[in-house]
């Protein structure tokens, strides 16, 4: 039973994607009851007193990969860590992905992702499902996934050649499916073929090291990949989500298309957000091997500031980090060998902070776009808006009481994340988590996490999103091709040779 | 005495910029009581049916010349017609403009503008200001309407040489106290020195008709002077706002500000979103006459999808109209010379209706952004949201039913305004609205007006609207210019020459 | 024997790519002998009076398929009536495209062609060589053909799936195997799998008609296998040539990379550059069917004068023709079946009409841009300048007397085209070849024709163009990737699970 | 008496901006009197041995300001000085600009320059004439310079407010004036009133040093007084030239006029090319002086790099210096306010050294391209070629032959400018010139200068450079603006008022 707790948030300033406003905020049965002034509330309410601070939607990380099995190892944050330092850090929801093996069910995977998560988690969260191959059965368990589990967003790799690839075929029949059934296509956009021979070229040309990751797989590959996967999705009507922009180029073909009408957003993370691929050229193997993950993080370090700029002027729509962390004595299984990698970096419980600071400290966005990106855009695209992303009556007392004057230093020796290191390590951030609320109970309040695993649950989201589908669906109605009216053609015809 | 009446507007769809619902909205003394379902209201109200129908927050114009003085005649729409006919129309607030003449007092002449308007308006109104000269009076006025007086936003003119026009330094004055006093630079953005060549050029041809009217104003006149703007405005970090976006030219510029962070604002209108420019090279000189209006609207067929797709993306922001009526013989004062055609179109009346067809029907954007660009943003740049640009509890009761299966075609025959022609004449348009709310009270329902002259309020704008300026005070903090610290020079130095 | 004759042109204005000057002429052996004024030439030469024209370089037509056999047909001009045809039009030499079958040698298409052609040509012409399949036989012999053959381009198809069309990973090898011999990769740039997919679509909505052509291969699936083509070429640092680039969006891709500092280079063809697609939506089949070809005349009608604007800008570098016409009954094998429609238009004996009248007259572009584009580039990109593409001592005799003060209107009546329409019927055109010279000898005068079947030559280009590698070579040198020097990682390394 | 001295420049490859090739080049009074193989030539000509080397047309400086006078002191490299290091380094022409004061005779102020530099000169020169105010008076000596002194460029300044700069009006009129004569309009292309503003700004927040000349006019100021010379000069139909492009956004709008058909060159300069401005927040105020020239060099070290793709690209056209020298104890006038440092930075000797090294050693540009930007393309607009900017037979002999695989380092103590600092101080260069020959002699070799005063001739350039014009003049004819043509509006006509 969650939401015992009555709590009565007093004094801050209620920040909602468009609009702040003093207020208080009244929670019992772990939904908002009230937001107002001078509310009555029962005796026995647990006060906490907000004044000078904000009081905001608890983030949405719209992309984890906790304890995945992935390169010959397991990412360290299982569901049970992840979801706690997540919550330390103001993020009271996770999406991670299911990933089946080619050939494998997708209904079976999710099954064994539930089975693993759900006794674990600590905040809500919900899963998105990769195809990694095609067939009819894969046909049929998108739309059973669809319908009867709660999913509706698929993710799709350019990438991985061999291992969870799709050729352009594969994606446009799986697109297709995706608008049949009313889900959100995502695509981890990469040209595998490319990175394949790129991996090649590297060592054969003697560069081993983590630098050898980025050179194999430049910009121009993410950026290819997203234009062909922004022609596809064009081609069948189907909304397009980009996980992971990690480019200036591949933003600027994000930007381009939604400027060209389509239904498509970008998802920069945490990583692309606060650092960038600079480090792994570090001299120190260890340190500059942190840094690998795919997209990888651009040497170019305009990057940052540039995806900040696309996220505060919406050409970029979302934010999540992609967290799948894996300590050093595991990226050393390509301590020779670069594409040996594991391929990830940590991201869950700094996303907040990290983003507050270059984007809102900056004077880039403002807090009520800070909300936007950071959970309000992700409820609405997947679907679950506004009982999440809003601070509203009726909502999902899912909150986090910020104090925007404070700072932190992020480092690993505090974290609350399993990994041996943190790519921010000394990154002094303004905005600091006061409080975290979870379901309608306080989980984190200055430093002290008292979360319970298994308490969070599962957030099933509906088809058709109002948000996406709504476009989709009127451009499907009013434009159709249409064939010109003509008289037969009537002369010569000549026969066939050949 | 408003809003005695109590209103149930029962079983729609409420339509916010966020999100839709299907609420009822209850109405008293002229705000919004409640929304939700199954309200409890009191015996006696009047009950409006909005099943199938959405309830929308009522349009806002942010730009109309009622009965305006100019260029020798007077606009024929007055306060009293014109607000009558942006409440048919849908539209509850417009926004005007004072256009004080050079070297007259700035106060005075919104004083007069508001005895004007005051008497007559059917509807809420606010107004800015035109800023058509430069001196310490007009920098204390500015301070003073900012203040004391309920304006936040003032335009300058970049064209209409030696009338209106500013010149860069003068420019570059009136941002510095507009971002001083906490408003917002408004521009009519197009080279006046190069109209004033291009209209001798055009006359030396021979070229007397409406089309010379555009031909010595091309787009790229306007593009330029837009880019100036931009530029001034962030040497001083002052928020643009561009009035009348009317090409695709310098549509890109604003849109490519906004990416490079500019805090700068594009509002395309009714007229560039609805018809086109190649009117004016209509055989018949009264036709082509209708449609000039400044800047031009542009031949290139192409440019109002591109405008509604940018609007659609948010690299526009708002919609108004320019909405400034001159009947045909009026318009015939220039018959045998272009420069002297009274400028100005209509709008005001089917702006929503015509934003609908080419935004909404058209898939371009959904229902959520209409009402963003038609009434939330105003709101929200202009200082006054929630107050309106919502449909919420506490705000006003401005609203519109609206049934977006019906159509209606657009006719000089049955529009309300005093005009004799309708730049969007014979246009179906999807979107009707079927009942509009002002204040509280239904002033139009089914094709019946009524109205009270007087009826609507001034509307006073606060300074520093948080929307435009919480990311300009932080920049203001973090982005301070500081010098290098270094040792004095104690080398040789010349001895100056000359 | 060639060029027994001995001519000399006086007065004209000779015109090459950086200048035009008053000079005579004078030709002999089958070269240009002399440049200059009051040359001393020999008794009993033929004089043509070029006072008040221009004594341009004969055009180059980089792209023809001559009696090419094609879905299932073959185009009506054969390289007899073909080369005729560019003769009457200015055009001295022809480059075609040996096609092999998927799976066969390249060597024997080559000599194929060699055998169909050499005794038909009245011009000289070259062959480039499509690679439709790949092997290590197909590897081997691109090296022959390169080194012994003169072929130094060979054509990807990234269209035409199952028949000609390659996947990325082959194109990275054949682009390696480019890179290698110093040969150019061209592009046939349309995404296949979506040509396919939406080709199925189309007729399943029950379009079959010739507008079908185009909107199952709108814009976007040529400009996206563009950006692919150039990212892959990048990825081996070959030189790439975008065959008949089609569209704004594609020539937009073209531009980017060149700015970019790409070698690649970007082909107009005279269809794109005279005509458009809005001709297949065309009531009458028949005209419709005759403007089928691949990629599709865009029905965008500001199409042409863009690709002109970037033809003058040097984004687009040469222009072709993609010559290979189908007469009305063979167009009308897809008289049910748009798919079915033989692709190809005519071009070749108009091309240089119809660029001087759309470049030139228009004041896009000047004579000498003309001469570069018509025929100097394309010299240079293949490796036979100046031996063609200029007027010089030493340079072969394949001029143009060109009248730019002419006109004449283009018509299938009047052509020398086996084909029996012209898609640019009625378009009359400034600029007209008066006499055309091929080999040292006069082949047109004056509408009279006087070719020899056979009478052309092969022209042999050697690898590694100059005017292509040199910067490709030095970038191999000076740009080498090289790997971070570190000390070995000398942690803990966990053990491989999974 | 020039040229007495007979040369052959043996076996050497020629390069020529469209291509290369082995051959002699034998010299005679002053004139290349014959290119090619085993020529026969008289005995006792000194032979030069260019083996292994290359034979270029010598540089052609666009913009230097020899030994001017200029913010209260005077640039050090006089006539003299000035055109013999040019001499070393490969550069056998240059052209400096007269600047009269605002209100004084442009034809005195031309004669006076010619006084001072004529008896100066080591190399031939020409000169550029300022128009910084504008009367009858200046347009009827603009008019007498095009048609009788030899002068078809005529710059203009945006910025120096005050002293200088013309506004948007006086653009008009003399580029109008400017087209009638023939001439090229030249722009410095600084938004004036923007830098007046900034610096007044700059100075009251205490930033005195040189990195405040750069932060009182960023790129942005620079970009927008470009797009604006662009819009003015198409309003006239106008070419345009836009004079030292320093910041990628201002060569952003140089490149998209261009893209867009307008007659616009831009002209890149070594310092750009080769440095940036990251040295003006050097902590060494006399090393941060230095560098002060405007517009200034900007602290974007990504801004050389992507002038220079641009250069190779064509979107920008050729080179200059703004060599315009003073001294560290000349800089240190401005050693307590950044406005009062003389602006200007050397570049005259070192220019093809950079633009080899950065330009063609790094591959962005081949020998050709390097041609073409160093000499052709000037010689193009400014209507001398192929008098100068080619080898060929006829053109002068100002020749330089270039070891492309030797190396040299820049340094202040070994160049031959006056000037006490070089900006490119220590940068090793690829290509090194060997031998120059200028007006036939040769006035350099390995190191040894044999120059003499005076012995350079004023190149007299005429009007209507063929060039520029040719596109300019047939716009003029087929794009003239047309009437629609109309019955006369016969309806009623309503009163004016006021």
């Amino acid at each position: 039973m969650d939401g015992q707790t009555k709590i009565l948030i007093k004094g801050g300033k209620v920040v909602n994607e468009d609009v702040s406003f003093v207020s208080d905020v009244y929670i019992e049965n772990g939904k908002i009851a009230d937001v107002g002034c001078n509310l009555k509330v029962p005796a026995g309410v647990t006060v906490i007193d907000a004044t000078g601070q904000l009081v905001m939607p608890g983030g949405i990380d719209t992309h984890t990969h906790m304890e995945l099995a992935f390169m010959g190892t397991k990412a360290v944050d299982d569901f049970y860590i992840g979801t706690k330092a997540a919550l330390a850090g103001g993020t009271t929801m996770i999406m991670d992905f299911v990933i089946p093996q080619k050939g494998s069910s997708l209904l079976e995977a999710y099954e064994c992702w539930r089975r693993m998560a759900d006794p674990k988690v600590c905040c809500d969260y919900s899963l998105h499902v990769a195809v990694t191959w095609w067939s009819e059965q894969v046909k049929r368990e998108m739309a059973t996934l669809a319908t009867e589990k709660g999913v509706n967003s698929f993710k799709m790799f350019m990438a991985y050649k061999g291992v969870f690839m799709l050729c352009d075929e594969e994606l446009y029949s799986v697109f297709s499916q995706c608008k049949e059934i009313g889900a959100i296509a995502q695509v981890h956009a990469e040209n595998g073929d490319l990175i394949a021979e790129g991996a090649k070229k590297m060592l054969a040309l003697g560069i081993t090291g983590p630098e050898g990751h980025e050179m194999c797989r430049p910009e121009a590959v993410e950026a290819e990949a997203t234009q062909r996967a922004v022609t596809i999705a064009h081609a069948v009507n189907c909304p397009l989500y980009v996980v992971h922009v990690m480019s200036k180029s591949a933003a600027k073909v994000v930007a381009a298309a939604r400027r060209d009408g389509r239904v498509v957003f970008g998802e920069p993370i945490a990583a692309g957000l606060g650092t960038d691929g600079t480090h792994c050229w570090h001299q120190d193997w260890a340190h500059a091997a942190r840094f690998v993950m795919g997209p990888p993080l651009r040497p170019d370090p305009s990057t940052p500031g540039y995806l900040m700029d696309l996220l505060a002027n919406d050409d970029l729509s979302v934010t999540g980090t992609d967290n799948c962390t894996f300590s050093v004595c595991q990226k050393a299984l390509g301590k020779d060998d670069f594409t040996k990698i594991p391929n990830g970096v940590n991201g869950v419980e700094d996303r907040m902070s990290v983003i507050w600071e270059k984007g809102v400290h900056s004077g880039k966005m403002d807090e009520n776009r800070f909300v936007a990106v950071t959970s309000s855009n992700a409820a609405k695209i997947f679907n679950f808006y506004p009982q999440k992303g809003r601070i509203a009556k009726g909502s999902d007392a899912d909150v986090v009481v910020w104090d925007p004057a404070a700072t932190r230093k992020i480092s690993a020796s505090t974290h609350h994340q399993a990994v041996d290191y943190n790519i921010f390590e000394g990154m002094v951030c303004h905005g600091v988590p006061v409080v975290t609320i979870s379901r309608g109970e306080v989980v984190y309040e200055r430093g002290e996490l008292k979360v319970t695993p298994g308490a969070g649950r599962f957030v099933a989201r509906p088809p058709f999103s109002e948000f996406v589908y709504k476009r989709v669906r009127q451009r499907e109605k009013v434009c159709q091709p249409t064939a010109v009216v003509r008289e037969p053609y009537r002369g010569k015809v000549v026969s066939k040779s050949q």
